[in-house]
């Protein structure tokens, strides 16, 4: 079945207007149904068409989102928890019409526990200023996914990025949830201990449900130590198999890497002219090591050694942060550098996982696809986990490039999953991925959808995605 | 409400006796209804009373398990998975008879993928079985409970133990699973790759369901490379609350210490006596440290220093492996000490967990209701985590001996409650903690049972444990 049709639904014309009338009584200003505010609360950071929802509703406390969620279960009417939008399966759009709920303003660092190295903080706060704000604590939050999410969005698509390899993905650092669900009560998950085993685990449920099972209006998140040396550097490799050869034996030896990323000779060539960098058009391995001075010396030092083995080097690594910085600056503005390629282009930015004796073959059939068809797709990936994305460079006015995309992703996704792998290691499955997830999954599925049923039997919230029921 | 009546449950006899009558028909000599079977398969290790399954099928294969769920799910008669009968909470007592699963002949080791730092198994392999097996890959498997459990018991009770401060429980190391679930279906939660954002996350809300939802027949696992070296010792301290802060001291400080375990004095009294250990008879807490020879050598001695500094030490270290397994026998032992304390009494053991910030005064507060009502019961915690272990010695034949230890578990989960904690960190709800999880999640545990309605409507699957319906 075509995109096009997996995400088209029937709307509630009434239902719809009614709430709208309601919600404007309760809420006045902070309900916006403007054109703009609307288009902009639906899905741009992708192809897939925008789908506007009928107003946006900016809430300020749990107690608003339970009314809201409220009226709308009352007529039926469907409700798009909304962070900062830069989900990339088109998370937020509204396929049905209905309220987004805009959690930006829920903003609020609640407490910071720095015993128990862990925090409390509303929904709408970003990964970047819960950073600043724990500066002075010596702690921090590791998991980064490139663009300043919202903590509840990178919680709701179950979002990781560079430092997973270490530190593990949202799923493993949300302590406990407060979440309205479908009936407009507020559900909290679980306490302030690290560890439980008490019933089943609706916070891991929850997180990376997408907004589809209910709506996080508090989050306890997990923080680690900030680190007494950070060491990193760029390593080039001759070939993709030599670099996730060399990344599978740093693994095996336990080498604690905080970050390892592979970068392809096109994306390489992209940040090159992007970032001003000084480094060979080849694949190369960009890394950070945590840890003790003589720590993070003697972690280099093996990775080093272990480069040589596989074809590699020289690695050069560096404890100054000012090199560092401009490196990992890099890494993240791959997007802009894809970009700039070939300007007035849209990339589109798509996510596989795959066990990582995989990950060599895969990342070439992949090349090989890219070349065969004549994208322009470069590739990075958080190749610890398995990880990698692709950035195809489409004209999205051109539907023989809408049709060029879509049948390489569909490509990209069955060869993942032949490969016992995953259509999205980190991006969600949103609208963009639901072609996929049967094939991956499925009878789980048909366990998925009767959860859905059971916690959310109108179907009110963010309908349309992961699955159709 | 006492235990007694949580765990009440009606009998379908006419089901029961023609379900028995197709299975044996199926099974013939792998269903077993002697008496000595049933008690042995019911539970043991607890005050709690032994409730007998009316049969017991020794199972070989998925198939198998769906063959008897579908029979029990047209005659509506309870199944119980059995892997071990190592489970601590009555997890595998059948309160309204039924038929008991014994999965310890699926023992397979499927494969082994070193590559990728996992292997699948079936849940009948055990612990020691699995980590044998591994002995000569260079990996092993980190989660240790002290039973030596059946992999597919301690998934289901989201098990952990010692090494969970540095590898996580249950949780966080199966990738993957196999589940019959009520209708007969058998479900894989996921695929093999590290991480993935595809759906509901099934294999975590599987993990630590006990039974309730489905029976597990087989598990992806995450490995971990054994390290280069591994040191460890003991260090008393002066007081519980020095060990403790001495605790969160290490972990602030990012110290990726692998074991960390408080023994107070009474325990270590008896672990001394016991292990004829050459130690004071005062708080300690014993570690373990892994990495590269340089590494464990720093940790060691930064460990050290902070001990010092909360009045503690010395604190003796050695890489010796002779002197370490020494150590950690004694600390595994630590429940027949226990029991040697008071010969002919039974040792209970019972666990709650809480923000380590909270430990010393829980643990305080706990040692002077303790001694307040008359009870030898020594403790010893995975203060990593903020979990720790009471293990009172009673007189089970004694109804006021039951009556005093009731009232005090209910003291000691209301006191890890009301610090913001939880009443088990491992070995889960059963039927002993049932009384409890409502007070520790509230509106949380209406989810639960909404799941479980949806995915189990007959509750056939271990029916009567975690929650009532």
């Amino acid at each position: 079945m075509a995109l096009a049709d997996l995400v088209r639904m029937d709307r509630n014309e009434s239902g719809i207007a009614t709430a709208i009338d309601i919600l404007k009584q309760r809420f006045g200003e902070r309900l916006a149904t403007g054109q703009a505010i609307r288009e902009q609360h639906a899905h741009t950071t992708t192809y897939l068409p925008n789908q506007m929802p009928d107003a946006v509703v900016f809430v300020r406390s749990t107690q608003d989102v339970q009314d809201i969620v409220r009226v709308c279960a009352d007529h039926r009417v469907p409700v798009i928890p909304f962070g900062t939008g830069t989900s990339l399966e088109g998370q937020v759009n509204a396929p049905a019409g209905g309220i987004s709920v805009d959690l930006s303003g829920m903003d609020r660092i609640v407490e910071v526990n720095a015993e128990d190295l862990d925090c409390t903080i509303e929904p709408g706060v970003t990964r970047e200023a819960l950073n600043t704000h724990l500066r002075d604590t010596g702690l921090f939050f590791p998991i980064d996914p490139g663009a300043n999410a919202s903590l509840g969005g990178m919680a709701s698509t179950r979002a990781s990025g560079t430092n997973a390899v270490r530190y593990g993905t949202m799923r493993d650092n949300v302590l406990s949830l407060t979440a309205v669900m479908a009936n407009g009560q507020a559900v909290t998950t679980a306490r302030r201990a690290r560890k439980s085993s008490a019933g089943y685990d609706l916070t891991r449920l929850i997180v990376g449900s997408e907004g589809t099972l209910g709506i996080i209006t508090s989050l306890t998140l997990r923080l680690q130590g900030i680190p007494q040396a950070i060491a990193g550097g760029v390593c080039p490799f001759p070939s993709v198999e030599a670099a996730c050869n060399a990344v599978i034996a740093t693994i095996q030896m336990g080498i604690p890497v905080a970050r390892i990323e592979l970068v392809n000779a096109l994306q390489m060539k992209a940040l090159i002219a992007y970032s001003k960098l000084d480094y060979p058009e080849s694949p190369c391995l960009f890394l950070e090591f945590h840890g003790t001075d003589a720590g993070v010396a003697e972690q280099s030092e093996l990775f080093a050694g272990i480069a040589d083995e596989f074809g590699g080097g020289p690695f050069l690594w560096t404890r100054e942060t000012e090199e560092r910085t401009r490196l990992w600056k890099a890494r993240h503005d791959a997007y802009h550098a894809v970009k700039a390629l070939r300007p007035g282009y849209q990339a589109v930015a798509t996510d596989v996982c795959v066990p990582i004796s995989r990950l060599a073959e895969c990342i070439v059939e992949t090349e090989r696809d890219i070349a065969e068809v004549g994208l322009i797709a470069p590739i990075v990936g958080h190749v610890g986990d398995g990880n990698f994305h692709v950035s195809p460079l489409i004209d999205a006015s051109d539907p023989r490039d809408i049709e060029r995309l879509e049948s390489f992703i569909a490509r990209l996704n069955a060869r993942a999953i032949a490969m016992d792998g995953t259509c999205t290691g980190e991006h969600g499955i949103g609208q963009g991925k639901m072609g996929f997830i049967e094939k991956e999954l499925g009878a789980g599925v048909d366990v998925m959808r009767s959860i859905k049923r059971a916690l959310d039997p109108l179907n009110i919230m963010n309908p349309g995605k992961i699955f159709n029921l």
